[in-house]
């Protein structure tokens, strides 16, 4: 099921992604966020490269019973290109703008 | 790709759909949220029936392009089963509990 991550502090939505049945319990055993990857078809730990983990505040079930809206306390940014939210570009009359602010430096974050 | 409507005045996260390129289109043609239900293979105006339409505010896209953050004027309520947010219930302890409230009637809003 698709899985949104809000800041609970201020309400910005930092990301959606793809949640199984087991990387929900994962997320519910440990209190920190786990998505399913459909490419890779594994389970991975948000923040297990960059240390960006996201701790579990909320967590709310659409009325349809397919969506979460996972409210966190998100450490660092969310974006793997180093912004604090995956949504950091608006579309403005047909153009990209970003809008966001570049707060890591993912050459950084995700050397090995 | 998918399609995350936020309330543009609190932040409040209000439903999750999907959007094609017509739906887009046409959203950004009139200013009101379109989506594309998969199930029914066609585009919907969101409020059609009910008249709870959502003005677009600001439309953001994500990091990979495959879902957008859709800012909204709500009017009224987004979920068709009567409350703001589709999201509306609250998991505690692996039960769900109910935390919005319930704003219109849909038996009233949907009626032919």
């Amino acid at each position: 099921m698709l899985a949104i991550a809000q800041d609970g502090r201020n309400g910005e939505v930092l990301m959606a992604a793809f949640m199984n049945k087991e990387a929900f319990e994962k997320t519910v055993e440990t209190g920190n966020v786990h998505y399913y990857s459909t490419s890779r078809k594994k389970i991975w730990l948000k923040g297990e490269s960059s240390g960006n983990v996201q701790r579990v505040k909320e967590v709310y079930v659409d009325c349809d019973m397919d969506a979460l809206l996972i409210k966190v306390e998100q450490q660092g940014g969310a974006c793997h290109t180093g912004y604090r939210s995956c949504f950091h570009r608006k579309t403005e009359r047909g153009i990209l703008k970003t809008v966001g602010e570049r707060i890591f430096d993912p050459d950084e974050a995700y050397r090995k």
